[in-house]
């Protein structure tokens, strides 16, 4: 099961290849069933964040119009990246099965974080919002 | 300068506040100018990718037609979550300036993570691809 799902994702990232863009194929799996499907196309949009997962997950809440992924299930050629698996966690998926290790992950530099400009009025829009929701 | 750009972020949060959702905003500046403003429209939209930061990153590539967002700089009135800091960090972003602390970070739980199946034919194909790369 796992290997016939994992090949459908290497077909994506054939389909990434054959455009020149670095491949990289996802899938994301409900019930069984295959409800997205995406290659990576970062370097042919010029989108940073045109990762394979993100599209995969971009189309399974386009069809089944929630964010929350629950009971699905990602396969995906490359281990992923922070980004990726950042969207991973937030989406709710509960199971992410890989192919090839990612040995590479982010070359490029952290950036400089400064925090804590405007805290108040930044946080009090939040309690504000939090504070009406709980109202409503 | 600092406040002046947060205050534009939170000009952007209020938006996101009267739609509904939860109220950050987030700009990205290159050269003292803004390039991208947006907010964060994830339950209006269904798609859990769609935080504040993530949608001015989208935009700051679609303005400079390019995935590199060297020398810029995001405000953002809330501490990115780990997938928008790795969108961040993937961008090349150099500095981000936040507003409110992220007390709240992911209550979710995190996924299984299962790797390495097929892992010579996912790994062979990256291999590769950056082979011909270097040929051509």
């Amino acid at each position: 099961m796992e290997e016939r799902f994992m090949k459908v994702a290497l077909k994506q990232a054939e389909i990434a290849f054959s455009k020149g863009d670095v491949p990289v194929g996802a899938i994301i799996v409900k019930d069984n069933k295959i409800i997205a499907k995406a290659y990576n196309k970062k370097e042919n949009t010029n989108n940073v964040t045109d990762h394979a997962e993100i599209i995969a997950i971009k189309k399974a809440c386009k069809r089944l119009n929630d964010w929350r992924l629950n009971e699905c299930v990602m396969y995906v050629t490359l281990e992923p990246c922070s980004m990726c698996m950042g969207a991973i966690q937030q989406s709710r998926i509960v199971k992410v099965i890989y192919g090839a290790k990612n040995t590479n992950e982010i070359d490029c530099q952290k950036p400089t974080i400064y925090g804590e400009v405007l805290e108040n009025e930044c946080a009090e829009m939040l309690r504000d919002f939090f504070q009406s929701k709980r109202k409503s």
